[in-house]
């Protein structure tokens, strides 16, 4: 439909995940109005993600060197590893300042509609971090669905033997959250987990 | 938040229209696992475009030559001018093949509340079609909404004095939709251009 180098990049930008012919379309368009330095800072971010990220030798998160920030930084208490799918859900437990531990990213979870078995995640790698007896607590922070909650489970199996202190991030109503748009099962986990008052 | 280098995918992918915090992030991740010659194609896109394509020295409409494919195509009519705001609005007519004609891309359209007035648009480039007299229809296919309408009229007022014929695109309900969802702007508009059925 349009001149070739124009529709070129409306087919690749539709390849990227959440950006339909109609998006891709416009963006296009605005790459076609931008600043030319703009659109080659973009290009290079591109590229230079490649080239330079790598996954952290240790816990599978995102890094520029063989460790990530997390497993670089001394402060962090290596007696602790949280346990997460993606790269996506350290930074979101980062931001919360709450946790002082390490983490371990799965990269997914167990999903047999999708195929992906305990083989497919970084689980191995796990094991292996935690033999030498120096982790006393696993938090398992996958997601609150069916395949996080497979997975944790999995996990929680597995390391019994080892006798450590397994644990899973609360569920309940959101901070901020409405109680009557609450879904029944969340508002369910929330009365299971109510806790007393102290006034 | 994340390494330096995703970070700054993220925040270029984030400048990008309709690509909000969430999505750059979604779609950084998609491009941290996807195939490396996958990314170089889109980073290679990107600026391709940058380099290659023009705009159309006749129309105003994208162009990869001096004039763009259609204002090239020696069976196109040239007595008729259909006036659009975009490019993109040229590709959505070519859609149809309903239209044979030239066209003549403004670049956007009257807005007092964006600041675009009449001296930013491609008006001027428009009249200069119009001097030799051998365009006799001109189709104003501006968006029906207040900017285009607005728009519309002034060229309508500004060409009046050359006698051509100043045509706008129907306004009514569209192929397919329902009635009873149509809002009264639009259904006023189909009454009023009611056509008599030849049955």
């Amino acid at each position: 439909m349009y001149e070739g180098v124009v529709q070129d990049l409306i087919d690749e930008l539709g390849r990227l995940p959440g950006v339909g012919p109609k998006s891709a379309q416009r963006i296009a368009f605005h790459i076609l109005q931008s600043d030319p330095v703009d659109v080659r800072r973009l290009a290079h971010a591109l590229t230079e993600v490649k080239e330079k990220v790598r996954f952290c030798a240790i816990c599978g998160n995102v890094a520029q060197d063989e460790h990530c920030r997390v497993c670089q930084d001394p402060r962090r208490d290596i007696a602790v590893i949280c346990v997460v799918e993606e790269p996506k859900d350290v930074v979101a437990i980062e931001r919360t300042r709450e946790f002082r531990g390490r983490y371990h990213v799965l990269g997914g979870a167990i999903s047999p509609i999708e195929g992906v078995g305990p083989e497919d995640l970084r689980i191995r790698e796990l094991l292996a971090r935690l033999a030498d007896g120096a982790v006393t607590e696993l938090i398992l922070a996958t997601d609150p669905n069916l395949e996080g909650e497979a997975t944790a489970t999995y996990l929680a199996r597995m390391v019994k033997p080892m006798g450590l202190k397994v644990t899973r991030l609360a569920s309940g109503l959101p901070v901020g959250g409405d109680l009557e748009y609450a879904d029944e099962v969340t508002l369910g986990r929330a009365f299971e987990g109510r806790r007393l008052l102290d006034v």
